[in-house]
């Protein structure tokens, strides 16, 4: 297949198309097993014991939407990817790309809201830099937080540790964030409460890996590409099966109507509050009990498990009492979602 | 006075700009000790020792230029920052923000030059994330990088720490990459060897600061600003006077040629390869001998002192004899520099 001979907005998507241009390009000149294992964080040995370091730059279009913006995205978003490696996020930095004429109370707007997010969850900006570039050269704000955490002895999160047995929980319903971007920038507006679910999961996370040392293998927050891509990257990482039932994987009812209007699929919908855990079975209900008791977890639930069918394949039962393949999210370009 | 209402290209400058609008959105929003001593890394104190945090976009114009690109920019820009606080850098982040339509081939070179400089300078790249934006919402490609580094027990450099007597050093020629970039988008071809400074810092450093424990006080990197911008940073935060001598300043004569060319003033030129470094006045020599044994430091020299006139004065004595006061970089918008 003759390659791509320009970036395309689908090579942002997080679907397969980012996959391929990560491997072509990225892997291909940085390969180091650190970075290869392509997770939601580093984690690091060091002899001042194991460090969490991410990184994420945010270009959402509309800046701001229902439940959020994207100065709530851009610290939650960095915290969530320390969280899904067991981190305790310790700081974070802030990198702004401004564009010339972006109006001053924009930009003021947004980072009070850097300001509100990190107070609310209790870890700092400490370090950041600003450009300028031209009009026409950039979209009013981009920003680029980056973030250390620290993770604990004992703790030992990533896609490969996912086990045949294993449960998968999904912490609360499913498109909220991507639905919500994807009808304003339609234009279409919904009765009801469409809003991005934009929201730091550090605490709950530490909440559930506390309950049993070693119960929770893989965490994983379903940002760009849904839940059905990252599904597909833990199946792969591992080398293992995963069946999900579609009864069980909450949606709220708005998410599932504006899908309806705009031709979309839930499990292929952005989401910024929300992690996947695979978690040994045992374990499994009090883990989900965890969950609830927090109001990041209220609608958490049990969405499926990990099977020894061929490495790499997930299945939906669907509600009819069928069976499809899920992919990764290829094809079809969602720019910008966050 | 009115503020200005939206962001100007000023802003993004360096100068005394982007000072106001640190001060007036980011530190009244985001205020907390470490990020409002504005280091060029923060270096926070943790259960596992020091850690130095830095980050910085580059968004330079053009994206190739004699002497680099933007990805060993990144490389060496985080590197560097790392390295003024004294520590160690241990690894970096990479954060793309695409345009759509940029030629893969452009992304592929400098991915090339980001793994040439993190091998060459012993610093991997951990961790990334790509985005993309539409045609004409970005400009082919900008870069964050962020990084972490380790700071040893007795390393102390901040700008605050300059004290009445230090020396200062410059460990090369002024103004190399700013004019470099200024002639390229100029059009202007220079006879002679124009070309970017862009180098890492951190071995040299790392030389200098294990002489003698505590006798380097402060170093910074004189990026955008350049070195009259930093100084002032300098003694504002220290609460000192500083003199500098015009005829100790090493430049390139075609630096001086091109900035005759186009009216600029090497002291407010970026520099991507150099440091300021304020150290204790009986170590001073040993200090230059050691920075002109390394390559990076081969055309370093003394070129002022701290003194104990008004708290953040920078005066340069000319070759002719007299003296002005040198202010931080204001007014002429220089963007995209790096």
């Amino acid at each position: 297949m003759k390659k791509l001979e320009t970036v395309q907005l689908d090579h942002g998507s997080g679907g397969l198309a980012s996959q391929e241009l990560i491997k072509d390009i990225f892997l291909s000149h940085l390969d180091n097993p650190v970075l290869a294992a392509l997770e939601d964080s580093a984690v690091l040995e060091t002899d001042r014991g194991r460090l969490a370091f991410s990184t994420d730059s945010y270009v959402v279009d509309p800046l701001f939407f229902p439940g959020g913006d994207i100065g709530l995205l851009a610290v939650h978003g960095t915290i969530n990817d320390l969280a899904m490696r067991g981190a305790r996020p310790f700081c974070l930095s802030l990198g702004m790309i401004l564009e010339e004429g972006c109006p001053m109370e924009v930009l003021r707007l947004i980072v009070d809201s850097i300001r509100k997010a990190s107070c609310e969850s209790g870890v700092p900006v400490v370090t950041g830099d600003t450009k300028v570039v031209p009009k026409g050269k950039g979209d009013k704000v981009f920003i680029n937080t980056s973030g250390i955490g620290f993770v604990d002895k004992g703790v030992d999160i990533s896609a490969s540790m996912a086990r045949v047995g294993d449960v998968i929980l999904l912490s609360g319903s499913m498109g909220d964030h991507g639905i919500t971007i994807l009808t304003q920038r339609a234009g279409i507006s919904m009765q009801g409460k469409l809003r991005s679910d934009t929201m730091a999961l550090h605490n709950l996370v530490q909440k559930i890996i506390g309950l049993k040392s070693g119960a929770v293998h893989t965490l994983r927050d379903p940002t760009r590409g849904g839940v059905a891509t990252s599904l597909n990257e833990i199946a792969e990482a591992a080398g293992v099966a995963i069946e999900i039932d579609e009864a069980e994987i909450p949606v709220h009812k708005e998410v599932d109507a504006a899908c309806e209007i705009l031709g979309m699929d839930p499990l292929y919908l952005a989401n910024e509050g929300k992690c996947l855990a695979l978690v040994q079975a045992e374990y499994a209900r009090e883990i989900l009990q965890a969950m609830r008791s927090l109001p990041e977890g209220a609608e958490a639930a049990i969405i499926g498990r990990v099977t020894d069918g061929p490495a790499g394949r997930v299945v939906l039962k669907t509600i009819a009492g069928g069976s499809r393949i899920v992919s990764s999210l290829t094809g079809e370009p969602l720019p910008r979602i966050c």
